[in-house]
């Protein structure tokens, strides 16, 4: 089969490989329909994070089911099925209290960008749908494998509520879906820090109702102003970056959270602000199984359509130019059509 | 009037100053029935923190009112009051928040060791008893200006639930109050991480079901045996050093809070633990106010006798070797008598 590989900085490469095969009962092989470039998929691609060249990159897809382990009775070839970026059983201690992102049998999907795409727990991890989606659903489906779940669990984690003053730093994919999730949670004022017009109205599109384009000490500035002095109440951190991690502990009112799920790099936590200001930080890697029914009953039902973010769609022949194309920001999220 | 000054490193002196007076119409003068040593008064006495000699120290007492300004309607000369450390018009709209360490009108105590002390919002900060209240009721309504709120507001901001298990790091005074609190919010296991005897004798008094004497890895392990290894479900991080942080995320489960109310020295926060076992962080300066009526509700009814917590009082005079005793722990928090 083929699947994008990963050589070095800048080298991404489509292989032919074997197609991954059952090895424990609790596995599937999923055909991908659709998969994507994440964000965090960029780290690697520039340099900042250690690989092993060759390695097969890509962690969110969707797809259909080709093959189960014996231990997988949910799930049988023909199946459409949704696959969280990180798997897990759905049935330990940490799964039960919500936390599935810290399964006992966590694992991650590798070569989502790829034709095949083995999945670890299939059992505990795999969402289906009744029938074969419409194409056009497809990308809305996909984006709840990581990109929505993300999003969300940044909202979840700032405590967003119902009436709230919600800030989302980063106009990334994660970001607008931030936006997006803080809207559905009832906020009444979302507010994006975007300086790119095609992310905007895609933020517009997902509820946001202010934009403060400012960055650094201006926007700070700007979001206190817009606030009287007050700060946000819940503020949403999805870049990861030492720079938009202070600008979100400035910008969160005494008594708020940031709920934070961009991977931290060089971040260095303003500990004495946090203690002052009783500012907390929750959040991390996203469970995206726990938020996952719901989701995908907001996506079916229309009320949201989170695939939005991705304004790009390639042939997976091309993966290398849409590595290009976020690299370079030509475009916010590209899918990929095996 | 005498008061407490600190003029250097472990260098205390009882000095003559003048009595506060009423400088705006907002204030309060109380003159100290009893004030305390806290343990942050010990970073600026070891040296660790930067001072101007000669100032007055001490920020907990309980005392009588002797005068109050013309915006003071609610307490009059001859009234018992407890002083939050922290002063709040209890108006604005952090204090509306329950932020109340974070007014607008934010002040502290300051002489708090001495014979008469300012309270300069006296009308959102104090809380006063119906009557004065027995001598041996003194040190558990001292407490309540400090040490036993801010105990509390750990356990708050760890997330304390009924059934949980806590953990407890750190034994000192305010370690020891988070005890009582977790206790209190009906905590199932409260594990206090102490390897003093006398300390462990009052954890116990508080409600605490375990002890840890060991530290460090060590201390991890025992935690994480006691757990199954989940984790504490709820930890409150009482100390403020980097090593008792890390201990406090390295038992923390995943999807729990560190409360933490230790103010922070030369900590660096892991922020890659805490994003990949979505650990956070809340608390920080005790909004003792919000608390305050509860607690002298729980005080009043013998719910809860947190004046335990001082075990050496002293006549003000010798208030320098109060700090000795602290320093070399041979107290636990020392009551101070003008």
């Amino acid at each position: 089969m083929r699947v994008t590989t990963i050589h070095g900085p800048r080298d991404i490469r489509l292989e032919e490989r074997p197609a991954p095969t059952i090895d424990a009962p609790t596995e599937a092989v999923v055909k991908v329909v659709a998969g994507c470039i994440c964000g965090s998929d960029l780290w690697p691609y520039r340099g900042e994070n250690e690989i092993t060249p060759g390695d097969p990159i890509g962690h969110e897809m969707v797809g259909v089911v080709e093959e189960v382990g014996s231990e997988v009775s949910s799930f049988g070839p023909g199946d459409f099925v949704i696959a969280p970026f990180c798997h897990c059983d759905n049935t330990c201690v940490h799964c039960r209290a919500g936390m599935q992102s810290a399964c006992e049998n966590v694992a991650m999907t590798a070569g989502g960008q790829g034709e095949y795409a083995k999945v670890h727990q299939a059992q505990g991890s795999l969402v289906k749908t009744q029938e074969t989606p419409d194409p056009d659903m497809i990308p809305s489906l996909l984006s709840l494998s990581d990109v929505m779940a993300t999003g969300w669990h940044a909202a979840v984690s700032a405590g967003v509520r119902p009436g709230c003053t919600a800030v989302v730093v980063g106009d990334g994919a994660v970001g607008l879906c931030g936006v997006l999730a803080a809207a559905q949670m009832g906020a009444d004022r979302v507010v994006s820090m975007s300086r790119h017009e095609p992310r905007q109205k895609i933020a517009m599109a997902f509820g946001a109702t202010e934009f403060v384009a400012e960055r650094d000490e201006e926007g700070v500035q700007r979001i206190l102003d817009l606030t009287d002095g007050v700060g946000a109440d819940a503020v949403l951190e999805c870049v990861g970056t030492d720079q938009s991690m202070r600008t979100a502990f400035k910008i969160a009112r005494p008594g708020s959270t940031v709920g934070f799920v961009g991977v931290p790099h060089d971040v260095k936590l303003p500990v004495g602000r946090m203690f002052g200001n009783n500012v907390g930080l929750a959040g991390g890697l996203a469970p995206v199984r726990k938020y996952l029914p719901d989701l995908l009953e907001r996506v079916l039902s229309g009320a949201i359509n989170p695939g939005l973010v991705f304004d790009m769609s390639l042939p997976l022949d091309e993966v290398a130019e849409g590595y290009r194309a976020m690299d370079e920001r030509r475009a916010i999220k590209v899918l990929l059509e095996p």
